[in-house]
């Protein structure tokens, strides 16, 4: 199914300060708040709307149906994530292995200041996979795919011998984790979890 | 808040040949197959009851209320997986080294006969916990408790010499890493990612 965001609008725009571009903006953010912590297949679109004062018939100017919103709000996501990635694992202020857990520490701050209510928003999505539409599937797996990359990079830098295909192996091994220790901490309400997984992982990787 | 399941029965038993504990353990046996798919917080009632013939008025018969039920199912699914796990990692005519292996295996053929739709119900439940009633957070850390037991007296058997503070470490880390590759299994639609992270993980334990 070819999906765009292009083809003709339907509805109007709201009538709000903002231009087109802030509203859509502005939806796109409302929904990864919304998503991060409620998941995609229950959540309605009204609380989302409701956040940024957009009517539901002006939400049909900026997005072809909640699929389509679905695609532009995890690609967002991917966009901060990955951002966040670098900002951390490229710091040329920190040793190359303090940049690890500089990264670490970031997202347990992120976690704690939602008070464990929010999680990773591809965690959430992987784990109702089977209730979303396949172009989600087919996202989600090219974000991970490419989280992957940065953390295969990262462990090449630190493990200068190491095999390509081991570095691509434990990178995939991270984020398996990671996304575990994630869920887990919302449900003990503690970033200890994420302290355990690292720990473990840093042993591996000393290996 | 005291839940009990013995509080006066609302409704009636359902009409069917099934006496009314069949019908209970029907109504729970549906639960499980349901929220193990769809999570419980976006699952009517609707689907579950109509899976056994059981009307909405006589559901109340059976259990007070969702939350009651959702206490039930995860309790009967704890039931089923401990049992599971016992039966691997108590089994006297495999090494105590092919144990565990021996559960995974089991484990990946189960999430391949539903065809990758169905992960862990505890999982499953630990994503959506932020919009789950407190009891099931107890209920659930409680029974991640116990599979962690489970897991750190197999670790001091096969690792004799180890601490106890290790074993339980590792345990936690192995649930961890567990629910993680269970989630990313559904995602991509193979069970390699339960090999790479068993694969890790006995790396791990032989340090």
């Amino acid at each position: 199914m070819q999906l765009t965001q292009d083809k003709k609008q339907r509805g109007r725009p709201a009538k709000s300060g903002r231009d087109t571009t802030q509203t859509k903006a502005a939806l796109i953010t409302s929904g990864v708040e919304h998503f991060t912590q409620f998941g995609f297949a229950s959540s309605g679109l009204d609380p989302i709307l409701k956040k940024v004062g957009v009517p539901k018939g002006s939400f049909y100017y900026y997005f072809a149906n909640k699929e389509v919103f679905g695609l532009a709000v995890i690609a967002h996501y991917d966009n901060y994530f990955a951002q966040k990635l670098d900002r951390h694992l490229c710091n040329t202020e920190l040793t190359t292995e303090q940049r690890l857990m500089s990264f670490v520490g970031d997202a347990k701050a992120g976690i704690e200041k939602y008070s464990f209510n929010r999680g990773c928003l591809v965690g959430n999505l992987e784990q109702e996979i089977a209730m979303l539409p396949d172009s989600h599937r087919e996202k989600i797996v090219e974000v991970m795919q490419g989280w992957q990359r940065k953390i295969a990079v990262y462990l090449k830098t630190i493990c200068p011998g190491a095999k390509q295909e081991e570095c691509d192996l434990l990178a995939e091994f991270f984020w398996i984790g990671w996304e575990g220790a994630v869920s887990r901490c919302k449900l003990v309400r503690t970033t200890q979890p994420i302290d355990l997984f690292i720990n473990q992982f840093m042993k591996l990787i000393q290996k």
